[in-house]
């Protein structure tokens, strides 16, 4: 059993760890937090089912000072595991990096982290061998991550030769209180930068993008304007796109008549914190002009990471060689559909 | 076992079933609805948990056609069940009404419906009393129901001779595209209906209220200033609400700095679709202007009517004649706190 | 001098009259509305600069027992003038259109109405020989206005082939309270009726786009890929846009950050009502990916078809038979640039 | 000619131009401002109406680096005023008010400085004898200046006890980039501050009141809870309001619905920026409980402190020895209504 400790414990590494704890070939051993968060008063309202370490002593005497309990510091359980999902703010896990290698521990960092932390810039399926056997791994973007899973299954389809993106980019979390626009929308200088790092996973693709951030919380919304290297129908890529085991096609006429609704579907459907591991492309969005295809895709932007971080740790351990193989023993664990 | 069924599969309709299925003295027979819905779709997906019955022939021709099992229709089901919860769309359930007096099947209105539906405008806590055997009951609306809580608890405290109460409505729901404001308040005509329907289930209160729709999803957010018969101080109102089952005091300090962060606690608890049956009053709201106590409190609005939506069930059905213990193992079944 | 006359005095309508009254070679005969708002009530309050009109004889009791000073009737009105500039409600304009006929007087449509109710599809710039001495002109809608300015300014630089649009569409004008979105974004069916226009009016061009909704009211987003005839560089693209008469380019880095920014700036720039003739494209956000262009481009959607409208006045009344110099001559009036 | 300079030019420094501008017993000397801001950009394209001051040289070099003239520095131009309307950011006029002192120039204040700046904290209805032939005054904040006009009208009418407020207060203005909150209310700790400033204004009025921070940008609401020394009737409070020459009264039967429909009306008037000078209360708000009046209150953020803020240099300058005369003056160079 592969040893996991998730560093960090907010948006994604409360998710991080949820989604370890499902793989039945992994052993959570326990999650990292520096400060006395909500996540962190839930974690003991719901009786502490993930042991609690704390970041340094400091924060040790704060957490216990709020009646939270904690079973020791960070560089005390950093010797008992094997790897770690670093998912604090972007800048600490360099911090935190030193420390992983002094005890010979491998991990994998979030999106946040400048791409000179790791060895490899990984996406579960694009390049997933080239994380085999990794030391550390650096994780795109929720954006990038499902931006890629899209692309790159037209690519497989048929070859993309480039493409032009523009992101509608939900501007907080829901419960984020340090960010928010209010009735506006906020320009980025292009290119933006899932683009470039769509080049970096896909490098034999031309990307460029705009990007604006919009007042909302329930998901990203993206456009893709992709120029394959052949032409295709509608119903080809729609096939493709369906056969996809982290794709769920919607359509307006079900009832999804845009983000906020895939959120009410995902909480209706008992999704913990209403979470969707999968991106959504809406079937009545997809459309020709000439030889390119045009469609657009739901992020969900606080979970969309976590099925990819996982495969993280089956490349760096070498749980399994044959990426496609790897990703489908994640989804199964996740209670996500395998391939068709 | 009381056999309960749920008329209307919508956002209270889904909670007040998964609210029935916890009951343990309770069998929740099955849910009725009348279209192909996105909450049908996730039944679905869900494997069915509940049988779905259909409000008529036409719309069981149309679930079937959707894939959707259906197990009969509402004038079958019907014959079967003690007791129906009704949350189907104002002006529905007066219709649906005549079918179950037909069958001598009692039920439980939302407060959608017009008052003279019901024999009794039911709150579990201010008048489960009234509530005992009667055929048909009407419960308070979300805004109302979470005000009694607050306002009752501070009644039996000390007496109150008045209250004047400022509503911030929600909009909308998340996922609703039926309505929204954008940038926008709406003042509504004073005084609210909440204030008046208070001194329906308390008469021995003045009250009266001003109400503006604000362009949020995550909760209605209230203040009360309670002309209280005599003093009290801030501590002891702060008691009150800390020993009463149905209410939660939370703290800026601790991070709860708005309605979006109880949201999020509630998702990060682990409620499934991060619900709360609880409202909320901030600690660091409550204040004192000559006598007249003030405070803040968070209405959830899409579940804060199940507990005593179920609560009406064991008034109608007599299966407990003393309120406070009704509530009790209501919510006993669904997971909260018992009274202090 | 021609003799103007407006038909509907709402969000359009207000805005066609102003821009009509600045027109030295027009004469604005005076516009009409059929209830009581609050267009017309400011119209009372600034003393009646414009005679307003009722479009009844109902709404002209309404209209007296609101102490709003009336004119005359529609049908009485409509005998003294030349040329009527219908911003009706969708729909309404094709009744009026009998009324017109009837009086031979010709007018010019907004986009709401249906495209059989003109005998030209219009838009001052790509098509204004097509208006010429015609008797019905529809003009294109706000998306389509601002964007053919923008696709038809590359266009006679260099060529277009075709273009791929993605439209973050405003749901509601600043004072809506009739419809609106909260925390969502609204998905259309593709492809959106904007780049099926823009074929109307560029034949030669092939378009597709897909178009959301979002929760703002300071004007419309759109992303434009276009694939030109010949290679040109983001610099050429720039000059065009810059030496365009109705185009403004704006930058991050000058404190453009968005479209509510360019609102911000139009009011401090004492434009009456913050409106904006112009659209803007954002210099930062033009990009290339092989030989297609992408840009990003403000569309003001309260103000942005005055301009169009003014110049169908023109084109209609053979006023002027150069389109250049008829645009010109509108923009001289409404304090614009000239070409460059 | 009471020479005046206003010293920052953003969101109140603008309209505090303006308003100066527009009395004709005042000579505005010009604007100084530390950045290339829009505001400043907007106003070389309308031609620098005002002349404009560099804060610093530096900010000289970058103003004339991005072709806007100026005119000095705000160390040469404070020479040659008498007194100065302060409208930097919060903290930035304790800087300033040592030049001010150095020259022996007055100066108002905004209400974002910390009390001690000034000698008198001030507002043009309820103590404007206070501020005769003071030095230095400290305006009363945007929600406390409206707040008080409201209140004051009443004690003048009847004698107010006390009052508790609840602020629903926009988040951010238009074009606000460093601000928001998206789908979220953020509550505040109470007593809010607006209510402990009434009291300073108004000592014998005994206020408390609870603040959320709403995602909207046109205006705060209010609702008071006021409790008068003697009964009075709902309509003895509306002639009230009708008779102040700076509180409108508006019905939700005209189309008022709520802030945002202000705004629209505001920009339909004319208004320059849609900016109003009075706040408004809703007729259809007026509400009693027991002796207690309630009512909501609209107060336009940007614009509702420039009448008190040039009422300030009145009595500062001693123009006018009597309040009621001098806020009339004020009035009628602003274009609004005398008292009735």
């Amino acid at each position: 059993m592969v040893k996991v400790l998730v560093v960090g414990y907010g948006v994604i590494g409360q998710r991080l760890a949820d989604g370890v704890a499902l793989q039945k070939d992994m052993e959570l051993v326990g999650v990292v937090d520096a400060a006395v968060t909500l996540a962190v008063r839930a974690l003991k309202e719901k009786g502490m089912p993930y042991k609690l370490y704390a970041a340094f002593p400091e924060v040790k005497e704060k957490l216990e000072a709020a009646g939270i309990p904690v079973s020791g510091l960070l560089e005390e359980v950093i010797k008992k595991v094997d790897i770690v999902l670093d998912a604090t703010t972007g800048g600490i896990g360099a911090k935190n990096k030193k420390l992983y290698e002094q005890h010979g521990v491998k991990a994998v960092f979030q999106g946040g982290e400048k791409d000179e932390i790791a060895d490899v810039f990984f996406h579960g399926y694009a390049n997933y061998e080239k994380g085999i056997g990794a030391n550390y791994l650096k994780l795109t973007s929720c954006n990038t991550t499902g931006l890629i899973r899209a692309v790159d299954c037209l690519d497989k389809l048929v070859g993309i030769e480039k493409v032009a993106i523009t992101i509608v980019r939900r501007v907080a979390d829901p419960g984020d209180y340090h960010r928010g626009l209010t009735n506006a929308l906020q320009v980025d200088k292009a290119p933006s930068h899932q683009a470039l790092d769509l080049m970096t996973i896909m490098p034999h693709v031309n990307a460029t993008g705009i990007l604006v951030h919009a007042p909302i919380t329930h998901g990203h919304f993206i456009t893709v304007v992709a120029t394959p290297k052949k032409d295709i129908t509608i119903e080809q890529a729609l096939e493709a796109f369906k056969a996809h085991n982290r794709i769920r096609v919607v359509r307006l006429e079900d009832g999804f008549l845009g983000n906020a609704s895939i959120f009410k579907y995902a909480r209706d459907l008992g999704r913990p914190r209403g979470d969707l591991y999968e991106i959504c492309v809406w079937e009545d969005t997809i459309v020709k002009s000439g030889k390119d295809i045009m469609f657009g895709i739901h992020i969900p932007q606080e979970s969309v990471t976590i099925p990819e971080t996982i495969d993280g740790i089956r490349a760096a351990m070498k749980m399994e060689l044959d990426g496609k193989k790897a990703v489908d023993d994640t989804n199964k664990y996740l209670g996500m559909p395998s391939w068709k």
